[in-house]
Protein backbone atom coordinates (compact mmCIF):
# COMPACT_ATOMS: atom_id res chain seq x y z
CA UNK A 1 0.00 0.00 0.00
CA UNK A 2 1.00 3.86 -0.75
CA UNK A 3 2.07 5.45 2.27
CA UNK A 4 0.33 8.50 2.89
CA UNK A 5 2.01 11.64 5.16
CA UNK A 6 0.48 14.79 6.87
CA UNK A 7 2.10 17.96 5.71
CA UNK A 8 1.60 20.91 8.23
CA UNK A 9 3.65 23.94 6.96
CA UNK A 10 4.07 27.58 8.53
CA UNK A 11 3.84 30.46 6.49
CA UNK A 12 5.10 33.66 7.46
CA UNK A 13 1.82 35.72 6.08
CA UNK A 14 -1.65 35.90 8.39
CA UNK A 15 -2.64 39.02 7.82
CA UNK A 16 -3.01 39.60 3.77
CA UNK A 17 -5.29 36.96 3.01
CA UNK A 18 -5.00 37.35 -0.41
CA UNK A 19 -1.39 36.11 -0.06
CA UNK A 20 -2.36 33.51 2.08
CA UNK A 21 -4.98 32.33 -0.72
CA UNK A 22 -2.60 31.81 -3.08
CA UNK A 23 -0.05 29.99 -1.06
CA UNK A 24 -2.95 27.32 -0.45
CA UNK A 25 -3.96 27.12 -4.12
CA UNK A 26 -0.75 26.39 -4.95
CA UNK A 27 -1.00 23.38 -2.27
CA UNK A 28 -4.23 22.29 -3.31
CA UNK A 29 -4.11 22.49 -7.10
CA UNK A 30 -1.39 19.33 -6.98
CA UNK A 31 -2.81 16.34 -7.93
CA UNK A 32 -3.25 13.84 -5.07
CA UNK A 33 -3.02 16.72 -2.81
CA UNK A 34 -5.94 16.39 0.04
CA UNK A 35 -6.00 20.09 1.72
CA UNK A 36 -7.77 19.44 5.30
CA UNK A 37 -7.53 23.25 7.20
CA UNK A 38 -5.74 26.22 7.25
CA UNK A 39 -5.60 29.08 9.55
CA UNK A 40 -4.03 31.88 10.09
CA UNK A 41 -2.96 34.54 13.08
CA UNK A 42 -3.21 37.79 12.84
CA UNK A 43 -1.49 38.24 16.26
CA UNK A 44 1.47 35.89 15.21
CA UNK A 45 1.57 36.88 11.61
CA UNK A 46 1.71 33.17 10.05
CA UNK A 47 -1.00 30.67 8.78
CA UNK A 48 -0.70 26.90 9.06
CA UNK A 49 -1.74 24.98 6.30
CA UNK A 50 -2.28 21.27 6.96
CA UNK A 51 -2.96 18.74 4.00
CA UNK A 52 -2.62 15.11 3.44
CA UNK A 53 -1.34 13.11 0.55
CA UNK A 54 1.39 10.33 -1.06
CA UNK A 55 4.84 11.11 -0.93
CA UNK A 56 5.39 12.09 -4.72
CA UNK A 57 1.83 14.51 -4.52
CA UNK A 58 3.82 16.12 -1.11
CA UNK A 59 6.65 16.30 -2.22
CA UNK A 60 5.52 18.45 -5.51
CA UNK A 61 3.03 20.85 -2.99
CA UNK A 62 6.02 21.29 -0.68
CA UNK A 63 8.21 22.77 -3.69
CA UNK A 64 5.32 24.33 -5.00
CA UNK A 65 4.75 26.49 -1.52
CA UNK A 66 8.26 27.18 -1.59
CA UNK A 67 7.85 28.82 -4.92
CA UNK A 68 4.97 30.93 -4.01
CA UNK A 69 6.00 32.54 -0.27
CA UNK A 70 9.65 32.57 -2.08
CA UNK A 71 7.56 35.15 -4.36
CA UNK A 72 5.34 36.86 -1.96
CA UNK A 73 6.65 37.08 1.26
CA UNK A 74 9.53 39.22 2.37
CA UNK A 75 10.55 38.89 5.38
CA UNK A 76 12.42 41.93 5.85
CA UNK A 77 9.35 43.49 6.04
CA UNK A 78 7.63 41.15 8.22
CA UNK A 79 6.61 41.35 12.03
CA UNK A 80 4.43 39.23 14.48
CA UNK A 81 4.57 37.68 17.82
CA UNK A 82 5.69 34.29 16.59
CA UNK A 83 9.63 33.63 15.75
CA UNK A 84 10.23 33.11 12.17
CA UNK A 85 13.17 32.43 9.96
CA UNK A 86 11.62 32.20 6.48
CA UNK A 87 8.96 32.85 4.31
CA UNK A 88 8.19 29.02 3.93
CA UNK A 89 9.20 28.80 7.65
CA UNK A 90 8.84 25.70 8.74
CA UNK A 91 7.94 22.20 7.05
CA UNK A 92 7.30 19.08 8.97
CA UNK A 93 6.82 15.65 6.91
CA UNK A 94 4.40 12.97 9.03
CA UNK A 95 4.20 9.43 8.46
CA UNK A 96 0.15 9.39 8.51
CA UNK A 97 -0.33 5.31 7.26
CA UNK A 98 1.91 2.78 5.64
CA UNK A 99 4.96 5.09 6.28
CA UNK A 100 7.70 4.85 8.38
CA UNK A 101 9.98 7.75 9.98
CA UNK A 102 12.51 6.12 7.60
CA UNK A 103 10.45 6.95 4.25
CA UNK A 104 9.14 10.43 5.96
CA UNK A 105 13.10 11.75 6.28
CA UNK A 106 13.90 10.40 3.25
CA UNK A 107 10.88 12.32 1.76
CA UNK A 108 11.80 15.66 3.63
CA UNK A 109 15.38 15.18 2.34
CA UNK A 110 14.29 15.35 -1.60
CA UNK A 111 11.85 18.18 -0.67
CA UNK A 112 14.68 20.14 0.93
CA UNK A 113 16.96 19.39 -1.61
CA UNK A 114 14.65 20.69 -4.45
CA UNK A 115 14.00 23.39 -2.50
CA UNK A 116 17.51 24.33 -2.81
CA UNK A 117 17.53 23.69 -6.65
CA UNK A 118 14.30 25.49 -7.74
CA UNK A 119 13.98 28.05 -5.52
CA UNK A 120 17.48 28.92 -3.94
CA UNK A 121 16.26 29.21 -0.54
CA UNK A 122 18.60 27.58 1.48
CA UNK A 123 17.17 24.20 4.08
CA UNK A 124 18.18 23.33 7.70
CA UNK A 125 16.98 19.74 8.31
CA UNK A 126 15.37 19.23 11.62
CA UNK A 127 13.49 16.67 14.17
CA UNK A 128 13.57 12.98 13.39
CA UNK A 129 15.05 14.62 9.83
CA UNK A 130 17.90 16.32 11.57
CA UNK A 131 22.08 14.94 10.72
CA UNK A 132 23.14 16.78 13.92
CA UNK A 133 22.18 16.74 17.27
CA UNK A 134 22.26 20.66 18.14
CA UNK A 135 19.74 21.34 14.39
CA UNK A 136 16.93 18.76 15.99
CA UNK A 137 14.89 21.24 18.25
CA UNK A 138 13.47 24.19 16.03
CA UNK A 139 13.67 26.75 19.24
CA UNK A 140 17.54 26.42 17.94
CA UNK A 141 17.53 26.26 14.19
CA UNK A 142 15.39 29.08 14.30
CA UNK A 143 17.12 31.37 16.75
CA UNK A 144 18.11 34.47 15.83
CA UNK A 145 15.34 34.99 14.00
CA UNK A 146 15.41 36.11 10.15
CA UNK A 147 17.15 38.92 11.21
CA UNK A 148 20.23 36.75 12.70
CA UNK A 149 20.72 34.62 9.27
CA UNK A 150 23.52 36.98 8.10
CA UNK A 151 25.29 36.38 11.23
CA UNK A 152 24.16 32.08 11.61
CA UNK A 153 24.69 30.63 8.27
CA UNK A 154 28.03 31.70 8.03
CA UNK A 155 29.04 29.99 11.77
CA UNK A 156 30.17 26.29 10.89
CA UNK A 157 28.48 25.23 13.25
CA UNK A 158 25.12 26.57 11.03
CA UNK A 159 26.00 26.22 7.53
CA UNK A 160 22.17 24.61 6.24
CA UNK A 161 22.44 21.25 4.78
CA UNK A 162 21.41 22.05 1.95
CA UNK A 163 22.43 25.09 0.09
CA UNK A 164 24.47 28.16 1.41
CA UNK A 165 23.72 31.37 2.99
CA UNK A 166 20.01 32.83 2.87
CA UNK A 167 17.45 33.68 0.46
CA UNK A 168 17.71 37.92 1.05
CA UNK A 169 14.03 38.22 1.35
CA UNK A 170 12.95 34.61 1.88
CA UNK A 171 15.25 33.70 4.49
CA UNK A 172 15.86 29.50 5.29
CA UNK A 173 13.33 26.73 5.30
CA UNK A 174 13.22 24.57 7.71
CA UNK A 175 12.35 20.32 7.13
CA UNK A 176 11.67 17.62 8.86
CA UNK A 177 10.24 14.61 9.75
CA UNK A 178 8.82 13.91 13.11
CA UNK A 179 5.73 12.44 14.88
CA UNK A 180 2.48 14.33 14.96
CA UNK A 181 2.31 17.41 16.96
CA UNK A 182 -0.34 18.87 18.25
CA UNK A 183 -0.18 23.25 18.40
CA UNK A 184 -2.86 24.02 21.56
CA UNK A 185 -2.76 27.53 22.76
CA UNK A 186 -4.22 28.38 26.04
CA UNK A 187 -6.02 31.52 26.70
CA UNK A 188 -5.92 33.70 29.89
CA UNK A 189 -8.09 35.93 31.65
CA UNK A 190 -5.35 38.83 31.96
CA UNK A 191 -3.41 40.57 29.62
CA UNK A 192 -0.43 39.92 31.89
CA UNK A 193 2.19 38.06 29.35
CA UNK A 194 4.59 37.80 32.52
CA UNK A 195 1.88 35.23 34.05
CA UNK A 196 2.04 33.57 30.40
CA UNK A 197 5.29 33.33 30.40
CA UNK A 198 6.04 32.05 34.29
CA UNK A 199 3.28 29.25 32.92
CA UNK A 200 4.89 28.47 30.07
CA UNK A 201 8.44 28.13 31.85
CA UNK A 202 6.69 25.88 34.35
CA UNK A 203 5.50 23.11 31.87
CA UNK A 204 8.19 23.12 29.31
CA UNK A 205 9.85 20.45 29.36
CA UNK A 206 13.57 22.09 28.77
CA UNK A 207 12.63 23.64 32.08
CA UNK A 208 12.01 20.48 33.66
CA UNK A 209 8.44 20.59 33.29
CA UNK A 210 6.51 18.06 31.52
CA UNK A 211 7.87 15.52 28.41
CA UNK A 212 7.06 16.31 24.78
CA UNK A 213 5.98 19.95 25.50
CA UNK A 214 7.09 23.24 24.36
CA UNK A 215 5.44 26.55 25.35
CA UNK A 216 6.02 29.97 24.97
CA UNK A 217 4.12 33.22 26.59
CA UNK A 218 2.77 35.73 24.40
CA UNK A 219 0.45 38.49 24.21
CA UNK A 220 -2.31 38.45 21.48
CA UNK A 221 -2.73 42.32 20.91
CA UNK A 222 -5.67 42.17 18.53
CA UNK A 223 -7.25 41.00 21.97
CA UNK A 224 -5.12 42.11 25.00
CA UNK A 225 -4.69 38.59 26.16
CA UNK A 226 -2.16 36.95 27.49
CA UNK A 227 -1.55 32.97 25.82
CA UNK A 228 0.48 29.92 26.47
CA UNK A 229 1.28 28.60 23.12
CA UNK A 230 2.33 25.19 23.19
CA UNK A 231 3.42 22.79 21.03
CA UNK A 232 3.05 18.87 22.20
CA UNK A 233 5.32 16.59 20.37
CA UNK A 234 3.88 13.06 21.33
CA UNK A 235 0.97 13.33 22.98
CA UNK A 236 1.40 9.22 24.10
CA UNK A 237 3.89 10.38 26.35
CA UNK A 238 1.94 13.82 27.84
CA UNK A 239 -2.13 13.42 27.00
CA UNK A 240 -3.42 16.39 26.41
CA UNK A 241 -5.41 16.16 29.25
CA UNK A 242 -2.95 16.44 31.61
CA UNK A 243 -1.30 19.01 29.67
CA UNK A 244 -4.57 21.05 30.44
CA UNK A 245 -5.18 20.37 33.83
CA UNK A 246 -1.68 21.10 34.26
CA UNK A 247 -2.06 24.94 32.53
CA UNK A 248 -5.50 25.02 34.34
CA UNK A 249 -3.61 24.85 37.93
CA UNK A 250 -0.85 26.98 37.41
CA UNK A 251 -3.49 29.67 36.30
CA UNK A 252 -5.55 29.63 39.25
CA UNK A 253 -1.80 29.58 41.73
CA UNK A 254 -1.31 32.73 39.69
CA UNK A 255 -4.32 34.28 40.34
CA UNK A 256 -6.18 33.50 37.01
CA UNK A 257 -7.36 31.12 34.76
CA UNK A 258 -7.68 29.28 31.50
CA UNK A 259 -10.89 30.62 29.49
CA UNK A 260 -10.38 28.36 26.12
CA UNK A 261 -8.06 26.27 24.39
CA UNK A 262 -7.62 26.54 20.86
CA UNK A 263 -6.75 23.84 18.61
CA UNK A 264 -4.42 24.80 15.46
CA UNK A 265 -5.14 22.50 13.01
CA UNK A 266 -6.03 18.90 13.02
CA UNK A 267 -5.53 16.27 15.72
CA UNK A 268 -5.47 12.25 15.43
CA UNK A 269 -8.51 10.89 17.14
CA UNK A 270 -6.37 8.88 19.64
CA UNK A 271 -5.47 12.52 21.51
CA UNK A 272 -9.20 13.13 22.12
CA UNK A 273 -10.52 9.88 22.40
CA UNK A 274 -7.77 9.30 25.43
CA UNK A 275 -9.12 12.50 27.12
CA UNK A 276 -12.64 11.71 26.14
CA UNK A 277 -11.92 8.20 28.45
CA UNK A 278 -9.71 10.51 31.37
CA UNK A 279 -12.72 13.29 31.66
CA UNK A 280 -15.78 10.70 31.35
CA UNK A 281 -14.33 8.71 33.67
CA UNK A 282 -14.58 5.32 32.06
CA UNK A 283 -12.54 2.66 33.88
CA UNK A 284 -10.53 0.26 32.13
CA UNK A 285 -10.43 2.44 28.82
CA UNK A 286 -8.35 1.61 26.19
CA UNK A 287 -9.06 3.88 23.49
CA UNK A 288 -7.78 1.90 20.42
CA UNK A 289 -9.56 -1.12 21.45
CA UNK A 290 -13.21 0.23 22.51
CA UNK A 291 -13.17 2.85 19.46
CA UNK A 292 -15.21 1.93 16.57
CA UNK A 293 -13.35 3.54 13.33
CA UNK A 294 -10.16 2.12 14.93
CA UNK A 295 -11.28 -1.09 13.41
CA UNK A 296 -12.31 0.57 9.86
CA UNK A 297 -9.40 2.35 8.81
CA UNK B 1 -19.49 0.09 -2.11
CA UNK B 2 -20.59 -2.75 -0.56
CA UNK B 3 -22.60 -1.88 3.11
CA UNK B 4 -20.39 -2.51 6.37
CA UNK B 5 -23.39 -2.86 9.47
CA UNK B 6 -22.36 -3.42 13.03
CA UNK B 7 -24.42 -6.00 14.92
CA UNK B 8 -24.44 -5.79 18.77
CA UNK B 9 -26.12 -9.28 19.29
CA UNK B 10 -26.93 -9.85 23.71
CA UNK B 11 -27.32 -13.38 25.14
CA UNK B 12 -28.68 -14.67 28.53
CA UNK B 13 -25.50 -15.83 29.33
CA UNK B 14 -22.87 -14.18 31.56
CA UNK B 15 -21.84 -16.98 34.13
CA UNK B 16 -20.70 -20.00 32.41
CA UNK B 17 -17.19 -18.61 29.84
CA UNK B 18 -17.66 -22.37 27.98
CA UNK B 19 -20.96 -21.17 26.64
CA UNK B 20 -20.19 -17.87 25.92
CA UNK B 21 -16.93 -18.75 23.99
CA UNK B 22 -18.60 -21.09 22.47
CA UNK B 23 -21.36 -18.62 21.36
CA UNK B 24 -18.78 -15.69 20.31
CA UNK B 25 -17.22 -18.99 18.07
CA UNK B 26 -20.31 -19.79 16.14
CA UNK B 27 -20.18 -15.95 15.31
CA UNK B 28 -16.58 -15.02 14.38
CA UNK B 29 -16.12 -18.71 12.31
CA UNK B 30 -18.13 -16.53 9.70
CA UNK B 31 -16.54 -15.57 6.62
CA UNK B 32 -16.06 -12.00 6.34
CA UNK B 33 -17.17 -10.90 10.07
CA UNK B 34 -14.69 -9.05 12.35
CA UNK B 35 -15.34 -10.05 15.97
CA UNK B 36 -14.87 -6.77 17.48
CA UNK B 37 -15.32 -7.05 21.08
CA UNK B 38 -17.85 -9.00 23.68
CA UNK B 39 -18.24 -9.12 27.63
CA UNK B 40 -19.92 -10.81 30.11
CA UNK B 41 -21.76 -9.67 33.19
CA UNK B 42 -21.90 -11.77 35.84
CA UNK B 43 -25.00 -10.14 37.86
CA UNK B 44 -26.64 -9.22 34.68
CA UNK B 45 -25.82 -12.98 33.49
CA UNK B 46 -25.68 -11.76 29.87
CA UNK B 47 -23.23 -11.18 27.30
CA UNK B 48 -22.55 -8.94 24.62
CA UNK B 49 -20.99 -9.34 21.53
CA UNK B 50 -20.05 -7.04 19.05
CA UNK B 51 -19.48 -7.84 15.40
CA UNK B 52 -18.61 -5.98 11.88
CA UNK B 53 -19.42 -7.37 8.60
CA UNK B 54 -21.16 -7.36 5.22
CA UNK B 55 -24.83 -7.47 4.95
CA UNK B 56 -24.31 -10.91 4.05
CA UNK B 57 -22.00 -12.18 6.71
CA UNK B 58 -23.93 -10.60 9.11
CA UNK B 59 -26.93 -12.40 8.27
CA UNK B 60 -24.89 -15.53 8.38
CA UNK B 61 -23.79 -14.77 11.52
CA UNK B 62 -27.02 -14.03 12.99
CA UNK B 63 -28.85 -17.17 12.26
CA UNK B 64 -25.59 -19.03 13.43
CA UNK B 65 -25.70 -17.28 16.60
CA UNK B 66 -29.62 -18.15 17.21
CA UNK B 67 -28.95 -21.67 16.66
CA UNK B 68 -26.13 -21.94 18.93
CA UNK B 69 -27.99 -20.18 21.43
CA UNK B 70 -30.75 -22.27 20.94
CA UNK B 71 -28.60 -25.36 22.00
CA UNK B 72 -27.09 -24.16 24.80
CA UNK B 73 -29.18 -21.41 27.02
CA UNK B 74 -32.43 -22.83 28.77
CA UNK B 75 -34.10 -19.54 30.17
CA UNK B 76 -36.42 -21.87 32.17
CA UNK B 77 -32.83 -22.25 34.64
CA UNK B 78 -32.04 -18.16 33.87
CA UNK B 79 -31.87 -15.58 36.88
CA UNK B 80 -30.18 -11.79 36.73
CA UNK B 81 -30.86 -8.43 37.12
CA UNK B 82 -31.27 -7.68 33.38
CA UNK B 83 -34.96 -8.11 31.56
CA UNK B 84 -34.86 -10.80 29.22
CA UNK B 85 -37.11 -12.74 26.57
CA UNK B 86 -34.65 -15.10 24.69
CA UNK B 87 -31.55 -17.43 24.76
CA UNK B 88 -30.54 -14.77 21.88
CA UNK B 89 -32.50 -11.67 23.60
CA UNK B 90 -31.99 -8.70 21.09
CA UNK B 91 -29.91 -8.50 17.89
CA UNK B 92 -29.20 -5.08 17.04
CA UNK B 93 -28.47 -4.07 13.46
CA UNK B 94 -26.41 -0.83 12.94
CA UNK B 95 -25.47 1.13 9.14
CA UNK B 96 -22.38 2.17 9.41
CA UNK B 97 -20.78 2.86 6.20
CA UNK B 98 -22.45 3.21 2.81
CA UNK B 99 -25.83 1.98 4.27
CA UNK B 100 -28.73 3.08 4.92
CA UNK B 101 -31.41 3.23 7.90
CA UNK B 102 -33.60 0.82 4.96
CA UNK B 103 -30.76 -1.39 4.14
CA UNK B 104 -30.41 -2.14 7.77
CA UNK B 105 -34.45 -2.33 7.90
CA UNK B 106 -34.61 -4.88 5.15
CA UNK B 107 -31.42 -6.94 6.74
CA UNK B 108 -32.97 -7.22 9.84
CA UNK B 109 -36.31 -8.85 8.12
CA UNK B 110 -34.06 -11.31 6.72
CA UNK B 111 -32.37 -12.69 9.89
CA UNK B 112 -36.01 -12.86 11.61
CA UNK B 113 -37.32 -14.94 8.81
CA UNK B 114 -34.67 -16.98 9.35
CA UNK B 115 -34.14 -17.27 12.97
CA UNK B 116 -38.04 -18.24 12.73
CA UNK B 117 -37.76 -20.76 9.71
CA UNK B 118 -34.13 -22.64 10.90
CA UNK B 119 -34.41 -22.48 14.74
CA UNK B 120 -38.05 -22.48 15.45
CA UNK B 121 -37.76 -19.14 17.47
CA UNK B 122 -40.43 -16.40 16.76
CA UNK B 123 -39.02 -12.94 16.09
CA UNK B 124 -40.27 -9.41 17.12
CA UNK B 125 -39.13 -6.49 15.12
CA UNK B 126 -38.42 -3.18 17.07
CA UNK B 127 -36.71 -0.03 16.87
CA UNK B 128 -36.78 1.35 13.05
CA UNK B 129 -38.03 -1.98 11.91
CA UNK B 130 -40.44 -2.20 14.02
CA UNK B 131 -44.07 -2.77 12.02
CA UNK B 132 -45.94 -1.55 14.67
CA UNK B 133 -45.92 1.74 16.85
CA UNK B 134 -46.27 -0.16 19.95
CA UNK B 135 -42.98 -2.80 19.69
CA UNK B 136 -40.44 0.07 18.82
CA UNK B 137 -39.28 0.66 21.94
CA UNK B 138 -37.37 -2.78 23.42
CA UNK B 139 -38.83 -2.44 27.10
CA UNK B 140 -42.39 -2.77 25.71
CA UNK B 141 -41.23 -5.50 23.78
CA UNK B 142 -39.66 -7.33 27.09
CA UNK B 143 -42.11 -6.42 29.23
CA UNK B 144 -43.24 -9.36 31.35
CA UNK B 145 -39.85 -11.37 30.46
CA UNK B 146 -39.42 -14.85 29.18
CA UNK B 147 -41.58 -15.59 32.21
CA UNK B 148 -44.77 -13.87 30.53
CA UNK B 149 -44.19 -15.25 26.72
CA UNK B 150 -46.84 -17.89 27.41
CA UNK B 151 -49.37 -15.05 27.97
CA UNK B 152 -48.39 -12.60 26.04
CA UNK B 153 -47.67 -14.20 22.99
CA UNK B 154 -51.12 -15.57 22.57
CA UNK B 155 -52.20 -11.20 23.41
CA UNK B 156 -53.50 -10.22 19.81
CA UNK B 157 -51.34 -7.07 20.25
CA UNK B 158 -48.37 -9.11 20.91
CA UNK B 159 -48.20 -11.97 18.07
CA UNK B 160 -44.72 -12.43 16.83
CA UNK B 161 -43.65 -10.81 13.40
CA UNK B 162 -42.15 -13.82 12.35
CA UNK B 163 -43.55 -17.16 14.00
CA UNK B 164 -45.98 -17.74 16.88
CA UNK B 165 -45.88 -18.47 20.46
CA UNK B 166 -42.23 -19.25 21.93
CA UNK B 167 -39.51 -21.37 21.72
CA UNK B 168 -40.08 -23.22 25.08
CA UNK B 169 -36.50 -22.91 26.55
CA UNK B 170 -35.26 -19.99 24.08
CA UNK B 171 -37.93 -17.86 24.41
CA UNK B 172 -38.20 -15.39 21.62
CA UNK B 173 -35.86 -13.01 19.86
CA UNK B 174 -35.71 -8.97 18.80
CA UNK B 175 -34.26 -8.03 15.81
CA UNK B 176 -34.20 -4.32 14.38
CA UNK B 177 -32.31 -2.00 12.49
CA UNK B 178 -31.52 0.95 14.82
CA UNK B 179 -29.12 4.01 15.29
CA UNK B 180 -25.65 3.54 17.10
CA UNK B 181 -26.68 3.19 20.80
CA UNK B 182 -24.43 3.71 23.55
CA UNK B 183 -24.42 1.29 26.62
CA UNK B 184 -22.54 2.80 29.47
CA UNK B 185 -23.67 2.20 33.54
CA UNK B 186 -22.73 4.97 36.08
CA UNK B 187 -21.55 3.03 38.94
CA UNK B 188 -22.02 4.86 42.39
CA UNK B 189 -20.28 4.64 45.78
CA UNK B 190 -23.71 3.48 47.66
CA UNK B 191 -25.54 0.51 47.70
CA UNK B 192 -28.91 1.80 48.60
CA UNK B 193 -30.32 1.22 45.01
CA UNK B 194 -33.49 3.66 45.68
CA UNK B 195 -30.71 6.49 44.58
CA UNK B 196 -30.25 4.41 41.24
CA UNK B 197 -33.31 4.37 40.89
CA UNK B 198 -34.25 8.06 41.69
CA UNK B 199 -31.27 9.14 39.21
CA UNK B 200 -32.35 6.71 36.49
CA UNK B 201 -36.28 8.38 36.82
CA UNK B 202 -34.70 11.83 36.74
CA UNK B 203 -32.67 11.11 33.72
CA UNK B 204 -34.72 9.11 31.41
CA UNK B 205 -36.53 10.87 28.08
CA UNK B 206 -39.66 8.76 29.68
CA UNK B 207 -40.04 10.69 32.66
CA UNK B 208 -39.39 13.96 31.16
CA UNK B 209 -35.76 13.97 31.32
CA UNK B 210 -32.90 13.80 28.63
CA UNK B 211 -34.13 12.71 25.22
CA UNK B 212 -32.79 9.67 24.08
CA UNK B 213 -32.20 8.24 27.00
CA UNK B 214 -33.22 4.97 28.76
CA UNK B 215 -32.29 4.27 31.92
CA UNK B 216 -32.47 1.89 34.93
CA UNK B 217 -31.41 1.56 38.49
CA UNK B 218 -30.22 -1.87 39.61
CA UNK B 219 -27.77 -3.24 42.50
CA UNK B 220 -24.48 -5.13 41.35
CA UNK B 221 -24.96 -7.85 43.86
CA UNK B 222 -21.07 -8.94 43.37
CA UNK B 223 -19.59 -5.81 44.43
CA UNK B 224 -22.64 -3.98 46.23
CA UNK B 225 -22.91 -1.33 44.19
CA UNK B 226 -25.32 0.85 42.53
CA UNK B 227 -25.38 1.55 39.12
CA UNK B 228 -27.30 3.87 36.70
CA UNK B 229 -27.92 1.80 33.69
CA UNK B 230 -28.15 3.64 30.64
CA UNK B 231 -28.85 3.43 27.12
CA UNK B 232 -28.01 6.58 24.86
CA UNK B 233 -30.08 5.97 21.77
CA UNK B 234 -28.56 9.29 20.07
CA UNK B 235 -25.36 10.48 21.26
CA UNK B 236 -25.97 13.54 18.55
CA UNK B 237 -29.01 14.40 20.49
CA UNK B 238 -27.85 13.93 23.99
CA UNK B 239 -24.03 14.44 24.47
CA UNK B 240 -21.96 11.93 26.69
CA UNK B 241 -20.83 14.35 28.12
CA UNK B 242 -24.23 16.21 29.42
CA UNK B 243 -25.34 12.50 30.14
CA UNK B 244 -22.35 12.45 32.36
CA UNK B 245 -22.60 15.81 33.71
CA UNK B 246 -26.42 15.22 34.67
CA UNK B 247 -25.83 11.92 36.75
CA UNK B 248 -22.35 13.17 38.49
CA UNK B 249 -25.12 16.29 39.70
CA UNK B 250 -27.61 14.16 40.30
CA UNK B 251 -25.80 12.07 42.68
CA UNK B 252 -23.92 14.79 44.48
CA UNK B 253 -28.14 15.91 44.87
CA UNK B 254 -28.54 12.68 46.23
CA UNK B 255 -25.27 12.68 48.96
CA UNK B 256 -23.23 10.42 46.86
CA UNK B 257 -21.13 10.20 43.71
CA UNK B 258 -20.43 8.86 40.79
CA UNK B 259 -16.99 6.73 41.00
CA UNK B 260 -16.70 5.48 37.65
CA UNK B 261 -18.48 4.75 34.24
CA UNK B 262 -18.08 1.58 31.79
CA UNK B 263 -18.77 1.48 28.11
CA UNK B 264 -20.43 -1.61 27.56
CA UNK B 265 -18.74 -2.69 23.58
CA UNK B 266 -17.98 0.06 21.13
CA UNK B 267 -18.29 3.71 20.89
CA UNK B 268 -18.03 5.93 17.87
CA UNK B 269 -15.37 8.26 17.54
CA UNK B 270 -17.32 11.12 17.12
CA UNK B 271 -19.18 10.60 20.51
CA UNK B 272 -16.05 10.77 22.64
CA UNK B 273 -13.89 13.45 20.47
CA UNK B 274 -17.12 15.58 20.78
CA UNK B 275 -16.81 14.97 24.61
CA UNK B 276 -13.25 15.84 24.66
CA UNK B 277 -13.90 18.88 23.21
CA UNK B 278 -15.95 19.71 25.80
CA UNK B 279 -13.87 18.89 28.88
CA UNK B 280 -10.56 20.08 26.87
CA UNK B 281 -12.77 23.52 26.51
CA UNK B 282 -11.77 24.06 22.58
CA UNK B 283 -12.74 26.65 21.33
CA UNK B 284 -14.96 26.57 18.08
CA UNK B 285 -14.68 22.70 18.17
CA UNK B 286 -16.00 20.78 15.54
CA UNK B 287 -14.76 17.13 15.94
CA UNK B 288 -16.21 16.55 12.25
CA UNK B 289 -13.47 18.69 10.77
CA UNK B 290 -10.75 18.61 13.05
CA UNK B 291 -10.27 14.97 13.66
CA UNK B 292 -7.35 13.41 11.02
CA UNK B 293 -9.30 10.33 10.98
CA UNK B 294 -12.42 11.88 9.51
CA UNK B 295 -10.35 12.36 6.35
CA UNK B 296 -8.99 9.30 6.47
CA UNK B 297 -12.08 6.95 6.99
Amino acid sequence: MSGIYECVPNISEGRDPIVVAECVNAVSSIKGITLMNYSSDVDHNRSVITFLGSAEAIEEAAVALSKKTTELIDLRLHKGEHPRVGALDVLPVVPLRNATAEDAIALSERIAERIWQENQVPCYLYEDSARYPHRKNLADVRRGEFEGLAEKTKDPEWIPDFGEGYHLSAGVTVVGARFFLIAYNFDLATSDISIAKAIAKKIRQSNGGLPCVKALGVILESENVAQVTVNLTDYTVTPLWKLTEEVRALAIEYGTEVTSAELIGLVPMGALTDAAGHYLGIRDFDHKKRVIEEYLL
